[in-house]
């Protein structure tokens, strides 16, 4: 059974809010961890309005610092302190966060209840957040200010034994993770049984590559070949290229052109701008490149296989 | 006719926002003037939901440095540069708000398409706008950081003369404008026709009293005698007098206390702890002390009247 691994849809509109999307915010889950992609304003009210467990959240990644992409950020803090969590809270961001998160402190004259570590993202170091099952890199976006996707990958898992072996060969125990990793059983009496006949693949591993805000690129395409999932930006239909290269965006013909390279099982489409009321011909226009496009709109949950 | 005078709840949770509720804003409208009253995460949201018209807002009053009063400032002015705003923007608050605005559209490499003149609240400078209708004040409150409440009141209007007396004494042009301020009528005989013979009354100046965030204080009780509606916070219900106390805010009790002592002629509670999920019994509370009192709640429009 492979571990729980989604993104939850808290914000998907460009720049402008509308009476119906908010700005960018995801919350990716996978198995037991938390993390927050984006926190524009009014995420905290949308954790909440989606029952996600504010709480659990100990990491979160901004792309870049362009408001509608970190604006949530200063009031959630502020009601981390006011639920008086203790634990410390890790931001990944673009240079500048933690002075405007600091000066909001002072001024308000509040002493936090907790840490906030601040991790300034950079060219240099790709690899952001590792765990047992987990890691997560960043990937260069190419817009007007310094700005970073984020690819999260699982580790690849042990092999698994099968049950039938396990009784057959009375593995002792001392070998088991040894044959988890590959290695061949080597029996009691000396007999060697290859590590294929008593074990079956772990399930492949899943990621899930979150590209907002950026032109069309293929500057990262090798690093996302074959993902579970591409999030990828579509500020405007195809008919807006001009208006999109301009502004350091992307259309839904480039995200689907992008993902059909990339060799990407799924797209998701986001940050819509405020223009557009309808969202079906965003998904059609992307499917006539890319059959398997799906939007991402507030609250849904999106599974990551 | 009175010109419309009365104020749109956006919000009125306290500290935290809930699922239902947002925190401090409200939008007064008077004549065709629109004011905004503290700027809470998610304003900008708020304001179109209740199809408020963003782009005449052109006064904007922070009532104190605590996130949960202005974190959606800096939100609603990237809007503001992204509708391609022209107009100069008036913010008033206590000081701080320009240094937490610049140093974001710095760091977001933002040039803001319209200018931003910020007026610090001081507590030397009491009438902070004046124009031919209304002027606003200050209100010292008494909060853990500088506070100020607001008064928005009306100018005394002229005196009407009575559409029979125009008629009956041929009242001169050039003397009209002397009877409306209260003059007495000389006739071309030499006549003296006093004025409350040809005038009525004005409809008496309304005015407004807002009044958060501050622990129990008469200091501005003078100030607000009889004020036709004044919205004075209520974070807590009676029974948690000590809390109140201690985070320098007030109860329904003492709220209607001083919207009795002072003869207001209504009484408009806000500012609720996230705690309290249903907020009738806040109102029946009040009431037991002072009948006329109503609670705010988003997208409620109250007359000032």
């Amino acid at each position: 059974m492979p571990e729980i691994f989604h993104t939850t849809i808290l914000g998907s509109s460009a720049a402008l809010p509308t009476s119906l999307r908010h700005t960018s915010a995801q919350v990716v889950q996978h198995h037991n961890r938390f993390f927050l992609l984006d926190c524009a304003e009014g995420t905290q009210m949308q954790l909440r309005r989606f029952k996600l467990p504010l709480m659990k959240i100990d990491h979160i990644f901004i792309s870049h610092m362009h408001g509608d992409h970190y604006l949530g950020l200063p009031g959630l803090l502020f009601t981390y302190h006011l639920l008086g969590r203790d634990k410390a809270l890790h931001v990944y961001s673009p240079p500048g966060m933690q002075q405007i998160i600091e000066i909001q402190y002072e001024i308000s004259q509040l002493r936090p209840s907790f840490d906030v570590v601040y991790h300034e993202l950079t060219d240099d170091a790709r690899l952001i957040y590792e765990d047992q099952r987990i890691q997560i890199e960043t990937l260069p976006m190419d817009h007007r200010i310094p700005t970073y996707g984020f690819l999260i990958s699982e580790k690849p898992r042990l092999r698994n034994i099968r049950k039938s072996a396990i009784t057959k060969h009375r593995i002792p125990q001392e070998q088991m993770t040894l044959i988890k990793q590959g290695e061949d059983l080597v029996a009691t009496d000396g007999q060697v049984v290859p590590n294929e006949q008593i074990t079956i693949d772990p399930p492949p591993p899943r990621s899930y590559a979150f590209c907002s805000d950026t032109k069309y690129t293929e500057q990262f395409m090798e690093r996302i070949k074959g993902t579970s999932l591409l999030y990828h930006e579509a500020t405007f239909m195809g008919d807006k290229a001009d208006i999109a290269r301009e502004k350091m965006h992307s259309t839904t013909l480039e995200a689907a052109t992008l993902a059909k390279k990339a060799g990407a099982k799924k797209l998701l489409l986001g940050h819509y701008s405020a223009r557009y009321k309808e969202l079906e011909a965003f998904r059609e226009e992307a499917a006539s490149v890319f059959p398997e496009t799906y939007l991402a709109e507030e609250g849904d949950v999106v599974n990551i296989e």
